[in-house]
C-alpha cells in the first residue's frame, strides 16, 4: 500500500479562512482573494503572529470544503499519514490533536505527525499548500494545493490541484 | 550531512525510572532490574497506562547519562531529529517539547517530530529502544539502545548499545 503524507493548515484546515475573519475584526476590512493572492502570509496580515499563537487558533479552524469525504476514501485505498508543521507554536500541538479527533475521527493517532521541518517525511504522495516541504519530497508524487499563497507561483515540479474534488480524480 | 533520528523514551528520556518510582509508590517497593528485564513494560508495570496518562509524567523524566553531551555533538556532525512516539498520549505532546526545551535547548522546534507510527520516518541512522520502530527502518544504521524490555531479544538486525557512551563510539 503506498504511502500518503497529507498537510493540516491550508490543506485540511482553512487558514485564510481565519485569518480574514481576525484580520477583519483588527482593521475593519475583510480582505479579498485578489487582496492576499501572490503575497506570503505574513505580507498579506500585519499581525498574524499573534494569531498564530492565540489559543483555540488551531483548534476553531473551518474544515476545507470536500476534505473529509476523499480523505475517508484516501484513508482506504492508502497508508494515509497527517502530516503538519506544528512545533513552532507549542499549543497548536494538542489543539491540532483535538480538531482531527473532532473532524476526522477515523485517523488514529497512529497516523498523526506532528513536526518542524518534513524533510524527514517518506512516502510516495505528499499532499502540501508549501513548496518548502514539497521541494525536498522525494516520492513520486508531489501535489500542491492552491493557497492564495502559491497561487501565482509555479516551479513545475508538483501538480497543482484547486480543491479536493481534483485529489479525489488524480488518486482514487 | 546524513539524518540521524533520535528516540526519546528510554533514549533520551529514563522513562524506567519514572516506572519505578511510580510503582515503588504504589506497591511498597522498588522492582529491580531483574525483575523487569526481558519483559514488556505492560507484563513489568500493572499500571503502567494509569502513570503514562498522567499529567507531568513525560514532563518531569530523568534524563538518560551521558545523553546531553553526546547529542550536543551529534547535533553538530549530523542533520539531527528527535523523533518520539506521542500522539498516543495527548497530554505528552506539550509535555514532551518543553522537556526537550528544557533539557536540550539547542535542539530548534524544527528538528522535533512527534508522531504515532515511525514508518513515515526516512533517515540514515535511527536510535530507539523499540524493534516495532527499528525494524521498519530502511535507513543504513538502526541502533538499539537496551532497556530492560529488549534487554534479552536479538533479531540480528541492529546494532545493540548499552549507553551513550557507545553511541558516541560508533558516531563520532
Amino acid at each position: 500500500m503506498e504511502k500518503i503524507a497529507v498537510d493540516m493548515d491550508g490543506v485540511l484546515a482553512d487558514v485564510y479562512e481565519q485569518l480574514f475573519a481576525m484580520d477583519e475584526k483588527d482593521f475593519g476590512k475583510r480582505k479579498t482573494w485578489d487582496d492576499v493572492a501572490g503575497k506570503s502570509e505574513n505580507e498579506t496580515f500585519p499581525r498574524i503572529r499573534d494569531y498564530l499563537y492565540k489559543e483555540g487558533f488551531f483548534r476553531t479552524m473551518k474544515v476545507i470544503n470536500g476534505s473529509q469525504p476523499v480523505i475517508e476514501k484516501l484513508n482506504r485505498a492508502y497508508d494515509l499519514y497527517i502530516v503538519s508543521g506544528a512545533t513552532e507554536f507549542p499549543l497548536s500541538l494538542s489543539e491540532k490533536q483535538t480538531w482531527l479527533n473532532e473532524h476526522f475521527p477515523f485517523i488514529t493517532w497512529q497516523q498523526m505527525v506532528f513536526c518542524g521541518s518534513k524533510q524527514i517525511i517518506q512516502a510516495d504522495i505528499m499532499i502540501d499548500d508549501h513548496f518548502k516541504n514539497l521541494n525536498f519530497f522525494k516520492g513520486r508524487t508531489s501535489i500542491l494545493f492552491t493557497q492564495p499563497h502559491n497561487a501565482y507561483e509555479d516551479n513545475g515540479r508538483h501538480r497543482r490541484v484547486n480543491n479536493w474534488q481534483e485529489i479525489a480524480e488524480i488518486l482514487l
